[in-house]
């Protein structure tokens, strides 16, 4: 059973329409509540010079940005943690809390467990205004594909380029500008959490179209040779930032930096520089499959 | 450092209100939501011969109990699941999902990974009406003290009386028994998810008054030495039914099967015929602090 025939399971049980966001939605009157949960754990998500706090800021951030990448406000924040020593729970727990209270939502509540391998998860709960929902489905042919901040940068830190380890052990989830994104009416919308690649194969799933990628558009991190940036930005998970489309006309009508890395194209494929890029990125050192 | 140095970490980051209840609430408008995290896995968690059918189900279950216990009604549930075997996905997430269908909750995602050891981590989200919910607090003195069905049938499982075994490995949530205490207007409530003991020493952490049980009055599972089911009620986990105090005239609104086992005194002592009852429980099997 690899990884596809696993998704396949999840989606015969609780249906595909579900699947294919960053969150799980539920329409409640005017708003929509959005769901997300993720499981990290010590030996696969956290580099071994992570902080407690960092573990725990990072436990909340991941779950943070599949709210943010549904153009929603983070409302309240449960976190169960399995402990492999128990001193660490302070450090973790503050983490979590700083995280949550920097991006607007409340630690709640939470479990708590003594486990072999720490083991950490996080789930948020956020709401968003019916008609400001972004869903992974809506990319339009021609729109314009669309980034915020730079990619590559925790992939970078990964590679040895250490004035980049803060994007890799406290990464900041896009929640102001998912929000504004969504204000602004962009057509479709997720976060990068394994590398632009895998973003752009999961993006073009939920859609019909394709997109194509100009390599030299790409914001990637300062100072890093080009080859080691470009592949950390396709390849290197961990940025957590907003991967969007947008009708070129509407582009002024957002009011956070962003830049414009290539447009969506008839068909399934997914280019770069005219070429089908790889599908392959972190999904083992990070996530095999979130929501 | 012990559970209890533990629980008072949490309490000072997040706050010792939203610990002293099975769920987090969340005021809505007129309503509230309920909100709670439960992290399971192999070794501490689950029987030998569970299957993974089974291990779905509890999984869910023991979250949708605490809903329960706010007299809240399940709305939809994330599950977060560690598979130390591919295969058993299937089976765990059709029973997690017959339990929601069974309670009137929907699993709407979740998350995938891959874990040494078998872990998975539910979390409910519920919805209550305010003059509804029912919380840990707000016992009074004079108070009938009261359980939903049998204590001490999954407790009479593990000890070897194999006709509960349904007891312990699918355990029924009492979703439509808490929703009609909170009508019924009682004055707190929570479940016995680790014996009827350490139930009501946390019952009355969260309250200022004490609680005296008469044994006899403890339904048991039948055709169990009475030593052996004594035991089990008290100090065995897995039950998952409600423990709750009602003024007596209020109990005759009751409209479902319930026991007086006791009532609510003065002080904070918890006593059985007179005595003190032991403060142990299946704390270790089952889990240390849930919400």
């Amino acid at each position: 059973l690899d990884e596809r025939a696993l998704l396949a399971i999840v989606r015969e049980v609780i249906g595909r329409e579900q699947t294919l966001d960053d969150c799980a939605v539920m329409p409640f009157r005017d708003f929509w509540l959005v769901a997300t949960t993720d499981m990290l754990h010590l030996t696969t998500d956290f580099p071994r010079e992570m902080s407690d706090w960092q573990i725990g800021w990072m436990s909340a951030a991941v779950s943070l940005s599949d709210i943010a990448a549904m153009g929603a406000c983070p409302w309240f924040m449960l976190l169960a943690t399995g402990l492999d020593r128990p001193e660490r729970l302070r450090g973790i727990l503050n983490g979590a809390r700083d995280c949550c209270v920097r991006y607007g939502a409340e630690l709640v509540g939470g479990d708590l467990d003594h486990h072999d391998e720490l083991t950490i998860v996080s789930t948020v709960i956020g709401k968003v205004e019916r008609e400001r929902v972004v869903k992974r489905s809506g990319s339009k042919i021609g729109d314009s594909l669309c980034v915020t901040g730079t990619l590559g940068c925790a992939g970078a830190a990964l590679a040895g380029y250490h004035e980049f380890d803060h994007n890799l052990f406290e990464p900041q989830p896009r929640v102001e500008e998912g929000r504004k994104l969504g204000a602004a009416g962009v057509t479709s919308m997720m976060d990068i959490s394994d590398g632009l690649a895998l973003s752009l194969y999961d993006l073009s799933e939920a859609n019909t179209c394709g997109y194509a990628v100009s390599s030299s558009r790409i914001p990637v991190p300062p100072g890093v040779p080009a080859e080691v940036a470009e592949e950390c930005a396709l390849y290197s998970g961990g940025d957590f930032e907003l991967l969007f489309t947008c009708p070129p006309g509407r582009l002024q009508q957002i009011d956070i930096p962003f830049s414009v890395i290539g447009e969506v194209i008839p068909g399934p494929q997914v280019i770069i520089d005219g070429r089908v890029i790889e599908k392959r990125g972190f999904v083992h050192m990070w996530r095999d499959q979130g929501q």
